[in-house]
């Protein structure tokens, strides 16, 4: 497999061409932001961390039955995943209350929630990726309904999955945040990335945040945090 | 009927006890407020104005079969109601798109609906009256989910009753706010007030706009504005 041209560079990641098509090569970055973009650092390491984390999580949902787009891990900041089209909609899975959510609603952080609750964001940097609904997502020609349903049944699966494992290694999984794409004929796969610049992971016992919220309430090392994520899951930080 | 004390005064009305428990005494305000509070002003003759139309609609709507609090009109600016206990929910339907919908989703003011659409917003200044699904609303214990079913069908209801009425007087109804109670039987009515203060209303033809958003945006004379619609649904301004 070939390294081709870079055809996209978001916050977080490049993605570049392969000499297959419907193959697609991502690099991880270092760089950080946070409150869309407003705040912003580069953290040596927290790609690798980032890529290591997200290639361990999706080879785990692959084993439990969640399809993605993810093919293997390459190297340390490496990945291969197959070619989607995103379906521009953050799909958000709620535990327990916190950040935006606390925020809006004027509900206490920590706050647990009766059953998971699933939310829609439109993925727009310039409007602050605005909290939407079903309506919306109509009225913008994002997914159909059929389609709306389905990320909503497999946002719901792949919570409950990603609850066990986290469950396992001693960690509370609050929130996560999650993108889909419609591969060549359509079908809907779970995509981007699932890490703790992704997730609000609390350690069960101590309640220390071992998330991206490190970074966003200056509470600390960030890679620390990840590092201990990554180790706890199994991977090894070389 | 006597007026009795005063039990709550809002941005836009003062609700005072009668000698009936089951009855308020409203009494509509001259202030004007826009952008949740921050915009403020005193204006002439608006409580007369809104206190008229109102009366006005919800009997047109009672005539056309949707119930509302609405008993009596008293004087120019007063009027007794059903005592209700406030929904704290914000339904909001539009036809056109308009306002807060534009701004927030990146779509041009005037984009005709395919159908309308409704939203929930959690009634709480302190949070600026946030946008809410119904998992929220669940969540919040504001409604249990067949009431928000109701107020779902009743807000889509009254929208065909009001394009009406508007259509006869040339008007285009592009968006509203109305407020839901529930009665000592739990019974839903439609509450509060319709108004140009709570609905968005564009000249047919001119496409002037004769509702609040002349004072939001300082487009010229309020009352003119409001005066109008009075006049054209058939109210007398004394």
């Amino acid at each position: 497999m070939e390294k081709g041209q870079l055809l996209y560079e978001g916050k977080a990641k490049r993605l570049y061409a392969t000499d297959k098509p419907e193959i697609l090569w991502v690099e991880y970055k270092d760089s950080a932001t946070a409150f869309n973009g407003e705040k912003k650092a580069e953290i040596a390491g927290k790609g690798l961390l980032n890529n290591k984390i997200t290639s361990l999580l999706f080879e785990k949902l692959q084993k439990a039955g969640i399809a993605s787009h993810f093919v293997q891990q390459l190297s340390d900041r490496e990945q291969l995943v197959q070619q989607v089209s995103i379906i521009p909609i953050e799909v958000v899975v709620r535990n327990i209350v916190a950040g935006s959510m606390a925020k809006r609603l004027g509900i206490a952080e920590g706050t647990v929630l009766a059953r998971p609750i699933v939310e829609f964001y439109l993925k727009n940097d310039e409007l602050g990726d605005p909290i939407i609904t079903e309506d919306h997502i109509e009225l913008l020609e994002l997914a159909t309904s059929a389609e709306v349903e389905q990320l909503r049944e497999k946002a719901v699966a792949i919570n409950q999955v990603l609850i066990g494992f986290f469950h396992e290694i001693g960690v509370d999984l609050i929130d996560f945040k999650i993108e889909f794409g419609r591969d060549s004929n359509g079908a809907i796969l779970l995509a981007d990335e699932i890490s703790p610049d992704t997730c609000r992971l609390w350690d069960a016992k101590t309640k220390q945040k071992l998330d991206k919220d490190v970074f966003r309430r200056d509470l600390g090392n960030l890679t620390d945090a990840y590092e201990l994520i990554l180790t706890r899951l199994g991977g090894q930080h070389s």
